[in-house]
């Protein structure tokens, strides 16, 4: 049996994601730059994404702008909006439990360009701490950014929240969501978060991989990244990604078609994983696990196993997992996450990741189960004390 | 009758490039960063990519990055080649003929970072003046940027000269190449002509939008522009675009084979076209047509006709053209190309791109005579004076 439970490394495409990439990238493939009828066509292309892409946030459609995926629209929130206002102050804030697309491009901010950044503390459940967020803002800030969903142990931020805090101390900073793990399971409103600026990702969506895009609420003062041809009123050069963009706005639309069903079927599915799994001696469930967490991904301790030995042992039973996050690129290190919400030492290097989509059935998380049912327990008795 | 001739602006991608690209994205959808089976399978189309371009440019696997398309790769190049090697220097030199992807760039490095930039002017037939990169070069020269093709006339630039000019001054100012026109056409080998970067374009070739590639010789010191995960030897963050990148590859690949015989029919085909189109009177070719020049660009000058008035009628029988280039998006300019070479006054506003790709038929390009012959007289007399 094939498992695939590494569903906010990437997902799979839907097979109707694949036919219109193919059909645009073979048959309407013009640029919509060009003046002539394939241009035309290929604009209209762009246009529907916008327009789909607009409804689902319930936002104006040139509020939406592509990238080329989750971590440029992060570098582009942070770099450009950082730029366009720095004559304001020169102070950002953002939770320890970012994605590296942002931890990195605020160090990079930090080093090169003399930008001081707070990093807020979160709970044992991986919630940004409010209270420090109140703390930290001051008169030289400028922009906040706060994850919607942890994407290592799935805790959900309390966004709101914060932004109406920052709000209150400041109405012109602001304020970023890397919402990439929390789009597709969640609506999410800008407008009514008082979020300005929010970074989404195709290919967690069953979407394309290479392309993403940027909302950016029409008041926010931002410069460019990339600079060029002038495409997306001078915002973001380089030749739209039509196939892209148009598989992309497929797959959200795809994704958000019955989404309470899907999102209830999740939940449903992790409860039983984490009530077995919590049967199995010296297991921890990392993060909340009840409707307050993200309904796709269960992050799981297993003291005395080393997560890539458990995560190769899978793999042997067809299963793909992550330890820690995939994101990372090829060279696990020991989570800041976990150490974050104060993982105790045992757990720190046995965590396994599992994550869902919608794509997931029972019958695959009760063969993981048992396969974990058996694992674990041997693995733990040749590991050596 | 469809006959596509803006293929400088875009081409159709090879229904291989998008029956791979459909694979990739439905079934070998792994995240190359991840561990499990999925991971390593969609790691190895990443290996067979480099590889494939590695060959064909005769340079080393680890020297090919991936970008979202030509324009990121510029912008790389130039941004994080400049800030690399400020305490060097921090003057730039580029033709003044260069892609906006470059020129723009240029422009921001020079508003906000401190560079000094010279822009090299050209001949009348659109060739970048050796003498005056020559003068140009100073102590503080850092980097020199001119293209392989121009996009716009389809002059091809004395890369190997001006090389061995810049390095024969000072052997490390580096020297970057936006080969987005060139490659594909032309057999290139960065370590011959001594280039240091070269920029590529996926959906130039017939291969995906929103990919391309830049390579970068081993010895040079580069930052990255994007930051986060640490794909890519930390010089490129972002999930791998798997199937852009595999399709990508399939298409340069499949563009290199029988090269010469595609370019000699393209050759021939402009050949013929030029000498048809300049019977007509008060017409001119912009650049050279031998085979000095690129074999799959024609600029004709109307006298007499705007460009978006022939473009349009055109339109209206099938063809698509370019006024001028599609890359300035939508906002058609009077172009800098064309006043760069001297065109005449008449000819400026009056100018039509003719690309071709292999795909391109002698019938095509017949159907395309015989429709300017009949519209460019008629379209005259209907012209104010």
């Amino acid at each position: 049996m094939k498992v695939y439970l590494d569903n906010s490394g990437t997902t799979r495409a839907y097979d109707e994601v694949g036919d219109l990439v193919r059909k645009v990238l073979c048959e309407d493939f013009g640029n919509p730059s060009s003046m002539h009828y394939r241009g035309v066509e290929s604009e209209q292309y762009i246009k529907e994404a916008k327009d789909t892409l607009a409804k689902i946030l319930k936002v104006q459609q040139k509020e939406i702008f592509f990238t080329s995926g989750g971590t440029e629209s992060d570098n582009w929130a942070l770099i450009g909006a950082a730029r366009a206002n720095k004559r304001a102050g020169k102070h950002l804030i953002a939770s320890s439990i970012e994605h590296p697309a942002i931890l990195n491009t605020l160090r990079f901010l930090e080093e090169e360009e003399g930008y001081r950044v707070t990093y807020l503390p979160v709970d044992a459940y991986g919630r940004v701490k409010l209270d420090a967020l109140q703390e930290a803002l001051c008169p030289e800030t400028i922009l906040v950014s706060i994850m919607y969903v942890n994407n290592e142990v799935g805790s959900v931020q309390p966004i709101q929240e914060a932004a109406s805090i920052v709000k209150a101390y400041n109405k012109d900073i602001l304020f970023h969501v890397d919402a990439v793990q929390g789009f597709g399971k969640y609506r999410i409103y800008p407008k009514k978060l008082k979020v300005d600026m929010l970074s989404v990702s195709g290919h967690k969506i069953h979407g394309p991989k290479g392309v993403g895009f940027l909302y950016i609420d029409e008041h926010v003062k931002i410069r460019p990244i990339i600079y060029g041809g002038g495409q997306q009123k001078n915002m973001r050069s380089g030749t739209d990604n039509v196939p892209g963009i148009a598989g992309m706005a497929l797959a959200a639309s795809m994704c958000y078609d019955h989404l309470e069903e899907k999102v209830e079927h999740m939940r449903q599915m992790k409860s039983h994983f984490v009530e077995e799994v919590l049967k199995m001696p010296d297991t921890v469930v990392h993060g909340l696990y009840d409707e307050t967490s993200a309904p796709h991904i269960i992050s799981v301790g297993f003291a005395g196993v080393r997560s890539e030995v458990l995560l190769h042992a899978l793999e042997d039973k067809g299963i793909c997992v992550s330890a820690g996050s995939a994101c990372a690129s090829n060279h696990p290190a020991i989570s800041g996450v976990l150490k974050g919400i104060g993982a105790k030492k045992e757990y720190l290097d046995a965590t396994i990741r599992f994550s869902m989509s919608e794509m997931t059935t029972e019958e695959e998380m009760d063969y993981t189960l048992q396969a974990l049912q058996e694992l674990v327990p041997m693995l733990r008795r040749y590991t050596r004390h």
